[in-house]
C-alpha cells in the first residue's frame, strides 16, 4: 500500500472508548495511528502510540486525516467538536439521542464554515441500528419497529445502585424478557413499553453490616430507573464480583415486523452479541473513519451520519472487489 | 404530497416478482404505478394496473421515472436491461452472483451513453444480505463471514426434483443445521461447505406405480443439488402437496462472527423470516426504485449497486426526520 493511501488518524480522549479505537486501528492496515490527545499529563496515559497535550493539537493540521472524538455525550463532546472541527475532519459517537438534531446542526455549522467533515453519532445504537431500522422502515412501510438491548451491562444503571446507601459495588444487567421476543417473532405486533420488553438484575456487594433488605426495596422502587421493570437483586462476595463481572458485555436485536402486498409476514432482524461494548463501538467509529477520509478527499464538506453515507466506503476495498465477493 | 413528488413507476415482467411490486407500490403513498409492459397480449394479465404491449414502451419515455424489471435472470434480465435502460432509470434483481460484474460493466456503459441510471442485483441475497456482509466485514476485519439460507423454498432444486422420472409435482426445502449454527453462534468459526451448513428436504407427489424407491435414490444421488447433502424425501398426497407446500416462504442469516482489538468475540447477525419470498423481493425493489427517482433527479448517470447508494435514499422520510427518529 502507498504511503499516501494510508489513513492518518488521531484519536481525541483516552478512556474505555479511545483505548478500543486504538486496538481497531491495528486490525486494519490502511490506517496509521498518528497521535493521542489528552488533557491528562500525556505521561500519565498506559496507551501505546504517542500522547499529546491537547493544547498541541493544532500542530497536527497538516498530518491527521480523521479525528476520532472518544469523550463522553454529556459535556465532552459538545465542546470537543466545535473546537476540533474547526481543524480537523472528525467521527463521534454522541448518544443523547434526543438532542442529536441540535448537535448535528452545530456540527454542519462549524464544518461548512471550516471546510472540514464531520460523521457524527455512530457506533452501535445509535449507528447500525439506526441502519437497520430504516431499511426495516424503508422495505416494510407496514409494520412495526422493536428495539431490545442486552444482555448487557447497562452503565447508567449500574451507577444507579453504586449510589445506593450500604452498597459497596455492584453491575446491573439489561435483559430481553424471552415472552416479549417471542411475542415480536409470531407476528403479532404487540404493544410493548421498554419495561414489558426487558428486565433488571443487578449483582451487589453489600457493606459490612448493611440491611440488604432494605437496600433491595430501595432498587427495586427506585421511580424511572427500575419500579416499573421486574428486578431481581442478588449479593455476591467481592471476589465473585471481580471474577464474574469484570466484562462489558452488551448487544440487542433490532426488529421489523411486518407484510408485504398480499399479507404475507415478513420479518428483518438485526442483532448483535457483544463481548465489549466499547471495543466494538470503537470499531464502528474506526470503520467510519475511513469513509470520513474518502468524502473528504471528494471535497465534502458538513456534518453526516451512517444514513447518509453509501456503505462501501466503510471498506478498505474498491468498488469492483466489493461487487465481485458481496453481491 | 404535491404531484410532482409522487414517484412515477412501471414494471417490466409479470411474474411472482412483478405481481410482488405492483402490490407493493400500493403500500407506498409516495409512489404510482403507470404501467405494466409485457410481451404476452396485455388483455390476458391478471393484473390490476393497466396493461401495455412492449413494443409501446417507448411511448412512455416521459411519464415513467423508474422502470422495476422483473424477468429472470438467465435470459430476460441480459437483454431486457440494456434495451429498457436507453430510455428509462431501473432498478432489477439480476441474481446470477458470477456474472454480476460483467453485467453491471454493461449497464454502466449502456446507462452513461444514455443518461440514465440503473441499480441492479437489488432484493435480499444479492441485496440485504449483501450490506449485512459489507458492515460484518468493515467492522470486524478480523473474523469470518457465514451465509445460511432457509428455511425457504428453493425454486432450482423444486425444478430438479420434478424432472425426476415417476415425480408428477413436488417441492424442496433447504433448511440450516442447527448444530452449524451453534457452532457459529459459539464464536469458534467452524470452516463449513455449503452442505454441512444445510440440509434438503422433499414433498413428492409420486405419479401411480412410480417406484419410490428408484425415485428416492435418483435425487439422493444426484450430482450438486443433492448428492454431497443430507436430503431427506416424503412421498405425500397431491391434496397435501396442494394444502401445505403452496406458498414461497424462505429466508436467511447472515453472519458476521469475529474478534475487536483485545479479542473480545464480537457476533453481527442479520436474518430474514419470509412468508413470501417474491413479494418481499418485491418490496426492496420498490424502496431502491425510490433511491433511484432521487439519485436521477441529483443528475445521476450509469449504474449502481445497494453498495453505493445512501440508505436513506431508500426512505420516504426526510433526512431531518431520519436523524430524529432513527438515530
Amino acid at each position: 500500500m502507498n504511503n499516501k493511501d494510508i489513513l492518518k488518524i488521531g484519536i481525541v480522549g483516552y478512556g474505555n472508548l479511545g483505548r478500543g479505537v486504538e486496538k481497531a486501528i491495528k486490525q486494519n492496515p490502511d490506517m496509521e495511528l498518528i497521535a493521542i490527545f489528552t488533557r491528562r499529563p500525556p505521561e500519565t496515559l498506559d496507551c501505546e502510540g504517542p500522547a499529546i497535550a491537547m493544547d498541541y493539537i493544532t500542530d497536527y493540521q497538516d498530518k491527521i486525516d480523521v479525528m476520532i472524538l472518544c469523550g463522553g455525550s454529556s459535556t465532552d463532546l459538545p465542546e470537543q467538536v466545535l473546537e476540533v472541527s474547526k481543524l480537523f475532519n472528525t467521527v463521534d459517537s454522541f448518544d443523547t439521542h434526543a438532542k442529536i438534531p441540535e448537535y448535528f446542526d452545530k456540527v454542519n455549522d462549524c464544518t461548512k464554515a471550516s471546510n472540514t467533515l464531520s460523521l457524527i453519532s455512530t457506533g452501535w445504537d445509535p449507528g447500525l441500528f439506526s441502519l437497520a431500522r430504516l431499511i426495516g422502515q424503508s422495505v416494510l412501510p407496514e409494520g412495526e419497529d422493536y428495539t431490545f438491548w442486552g444482555k448487557g451491562l447497562s452503565q447508567g444503571h449500574s451507577d444507579a445502585v453504586r449510589r445506593v446507601t450500604g452498597v459497596k459495588n455492584g453491575v446491573q444487567y439489561t435483559i430481553p424478557i424471552e415472552n416479549a421476543l417471542e411475542r415480536v417473532r409470531s407476528g403479532e405486533n404487540p404493544i410493548l413499553s421498554t419495561a414489558e420488553k426487558h428486565k433488571r438484575v443487578c449483582y451487589l456487594v453489600a457493606e459490612e453490616g448493611a440491611n440488604q433488605e432494605e437496600i433491595e426495596k430501595t432498587i427495586k422502587t427506585m421511580p424511572n430507573y427500575f419500579a416499573d421493570y421486574d428486578t431481581t437483586v442478588h449479593f455476591i462476595s467481592e471476589e465473585e464480583l471481580t471474577k464474574n463481572h469484570n466484562t462489558m458485555p452488551h448487544g440487542g436485536i433490532v426488529f421489523r415486523s411486518g407484510v408485504s402486498g398480499s399479507g404475507a409476514k415478513q420479518r428483518i432482524e438485526f442483532s448483535l452479541t457483544l463481548e465489549s461494548n466499547p471495543e466494538f463501538t470503537a470499531s464502528v467509529l474506526v470503520a467510519c473513519a475511513r469513509a470520513v477520509g474518502k468524502m473528504a478527499k471528494q471535497g465534502q464538506t458538513g456534518a453526516r451520519t451512517v444514513l447518509d453515507i453509501p456503505l462501501s466506503y466503510l471498506s478498505p476495498k474498491s468498488e469492483e472487489e466489493l461487487r465481485r465477493t458481496l453481491l
